[in-house]
């Protein structure tokens, strides 16, 4: 497959600006071969895309789109941690966090928005395993968080 | 310790049809020499052996089957991805979310089916770290979610 | 920096005695060049420090010293299993779930008393990526457990 930087143009996305590192913990960190990420939130100019309870006052469909972008934000962290985009060479392992109502059990279809970003991006090296779970809060009452291994070249 | 072919038999135990292959992520994937398993759910033949809230109508040795199976079905990703259940050396971590009421707190007590599992078959070298946490909500309304990381020979 | 055992000590603080082993899985597991730990409550010689729901009966700042106490426990864990607490070298994760109300989003500030901890300990190696979510409802009802994967030297 092309590197990762001409497939992202092809799709016509934009990796976003590094998370800003914070003060006691770091967005992301290369252990050996792999780079681990923090966990992503939705946001996408410095605002929530998905805010809310999934399942009440969020849909399937918008909690997708903030799946998808809290992934590119895990990708841009890996990025800046491993020295560049192209220097990611796989997806190992997605977690991924729902705020969800008591009755919404639908945590794999918001889950698809990291999958198929990751399939789209890397092919075959991006077929990660993943668990997908509905929590109680999340912070800043984000719809979704997601967490990331890459495998680097 | 015999080959783990041989303790799943001396249990009377037989691993499962290694879940499907879906479309955006896999079962399982090898890292040098770990095996990361994505979470799985406590299907048998097909149809969930727990399903609903723990704590409330779901008791806690149901739970604890449903952990079990859950751990089971890891067992079978991980071996088919890495060419073999023999090929498994150990476990090296267990993530277990329980559907939980708000007021249930036993969790421990449901992932004791999935460790008690894997300490029989594996003796020593099944010897995981564990944390178990009580979910708001799981994928198709499951009782219990495992997810694993074994250790390759 | 200090050895991690001289930190400690300038700081005034004392490693509690490892997590008892239990019958069905480890307080900590060393595999390669990295530590995971168990899931660690808040206990402090023998009591929870914190306990109940976070935005309900437990406020901001006890579920901060919660965290701080399990991520104590978890490097008492880890020190344990790698054979001495200045075998620790950083500190590569924090997995942190909060026992939350419905309306409570501050997990990360509840967190903040686990990764200050590891920052005032190792400095720049303690430098973790973490995730923080709200959890249903948490083992014994703690208020807090935390996951850790050490570096090891």
């Amino acid at each position: 497959m092309a590197a990762v930087s001409e497939r992202l143009k092809a799709l016509g996305l934009e990796l976003p600006e590094p998370p800003a590192p914070v003060a006691l913990y770091r967005p992301a960190r290369v252990v050996g071969s792999l780079c681990f990420t923090a966990g992503q939130l939705p946001f996408r100019a410095g605002r929530l895309l998905a805010e809310g309870r999934v399942g009440r006052e969020v849909d399937v469909a918008t909690a997708w789109e903030g799946a998808r972008q809290a992934a590119l934000n895990a990708m841009a962290a890996a990025a800046a941690a491993a020295g560049g985009v192209d220097r990611l060479a796989g997806v190992v392992q997605v977690v991924g966090y729902v705020q969800s109502a008591e009755d919404f059990h639908q945590q794999a279809e918001v889950l698809n928005g990291a999958s198929s970003l990751f399939v789209e991006l890397f092919g075959d090296a991006g077929g990660h395993v993943r668990s997908a779970v509905g929590v109680a809060a999340l912070p800043l009452n984000a719809a979704v968080e997601v967490e990331c291994i890459f495998a680097l070249e």
